[in-house]
């Protein structure tokens, strides 16, 4: 199959969390158009079953062939975890997740050979963190905590809050008691509690953010297949959702850079 | 139409919370059979839009009719105050939701006019409380909260939990320096959080509950009509998911009395 480099590439989520990928994309990529789904009828993906996870993920990439992507980012922590697997050997279009950029990094980044993994409870449960890195290095130990508040927490908007500060000293307590150097955050609302983990962890913890991680990879899987976007014509960045689109296009605003242009609701159970 | 008096009361809801509803039909209507059908795969609707919210709600009708109940319970505040007033006109079944018996409450419960709900984001915006408590009385001043932390923070099992209070604390310093007297726990989870309420709004303000106020609407109905249950054979109580059932089955036997029967996931978006 021949792609068109000109085509955008195609980024979804359960909801806005993957939002924070598209940054990454935008900033790192500034070439490439971006065609975002996010499945806000359905979110969250993080406590539900991999069957129900995969039956969404599967629906989702059939709309994205449907706007003639070049690629397909699955920017959505669960997604990757749960689904990924069984999607990549479905599709004949390049596919990637954010799971395994943000384990390599960590298997590079330890030095004492102790990671830690927050995610949400369903990517956690698959344990695909600790399965990647111990692919690449079986001397690794991993360390996973479910930490299923930090997403309301950020939707609530309490990103730099006392409360929210508490909640995270809880979850990693044994983390740290457990002594690893380098956590990943591994669900896309958690970068936006960046510096509140900072302050928990320390400086010796080394932050991984799989949504950078996963933009650095995009962008040399484009450069290896001849796939960048020479610079060209068509809408430079578009947003569908499956439930009504306001709650989005605000929060949409608040963390892209330039100009969003409105979300528009599509019937994702019809694909 | 007749209906049998043995048939079974369909019940509903967006996931676990609605089992608060059942916990009131089973301690108040000890002969009445329950279908139970709790939406996990799409939970939560309280975040969602009015259309999303409708198109599963009658998704859901139409699976309980094939269970052939003889009457309906919407247990989830935000279908209830989102869809009902659209499904009750088109089934033909006695259909009741959960904010009604809670409003009607409030109105007779309160002695200074000024009634407070605690909800979902959706079933705030959606002023249903406020309409029908100043229906029944125009003079009543209604004060809404959306507290969208309280459902993940009952999920995490943190019920009595000082980060809990804190939060509590805060969603309910407003209403309670306006003086309410009487505070409507608007969301099927919320009853959970009742001693900790308690311990913040303090004595004189009465709490409403409209699990235990609609179980009681249920049973006068029932009565009304003829349609009680004379005990007699069929399953007792059943329930169902649209995601896999485990996490569910775990919750219903931590809130429910007696033995509760293993859940069983069926294709809501079929139907």
């Amino acid at each position: 199959m021949s792609l068109d480099r000109n085509a955008p590439i195609g980024v979804f989520d359960s909801g806005v969390g993957g939002l924070t990928v598209v940054r990454e994309i935008m900033r790192n990529l500034p070439g490439e158009r971006i065609v975002y789904f996010g499945d806000t009828a359905r979110v969250p993906y993080g406590s539900k079953s991999k069957a129900t996870v995969l039956r969404y993920s599967r629906q989702i990439v059939r709309f994205l062939k449907t706007q003639e992507v070049k690629a397909i980012v699955v920017a959505c922590n669960t997604a990757s975890a749960l689904a990924l697997d069984t999607i990549e050997t479905e599709v004949e279009l390049p596919i990637l997740g954010v799971v395994k950029p943000g384990a390599s990094v960590a298997v590079h980044t330890t030095r004492n050979k102790r990671v830690g993994v927050i995610a949400t409870e369903s990517t956690i449960h698959s344990h695909l963190y600790r399965t990647l890195i111990q692919a690449e290095d079986p001397e690794i130990t991993v360390l996973g905590k479910a930490c299923p508040l930090f997403v309301p927490l950020v939707e609530e908007g309490w990103t730099k809050d006392p409360i929210t500060r508490e909640v995270a000293r809880r979850y990693l307590r044994e983390l740290l008691e457990k002594d690893i150097d380098t956590l990943i955050m591994g669900c896309t609302h958690y970068p936006l509690l960046r510096s509140l983990l900072r302050d928990i962890v320390g400086e010796q913890v080394t932050l991984v953010n799989p949504a950078y991680e996963t933009a650095q990879v995009l962008k040399r899987m484009l450069s290896d297949t001849g796939l960048e976007n020479p610079g060209g014509s068509g809408e430079k960045y578009r947003f569908y959702t499956s439930d009504a689109a306001e709650n989005f296009d605000a929060f949409a605003r608040s963390i892209l850079p330039g100009r969003v242009p409105a979300a528009e609701q599509i019937p994702i159970e019809e694909y």
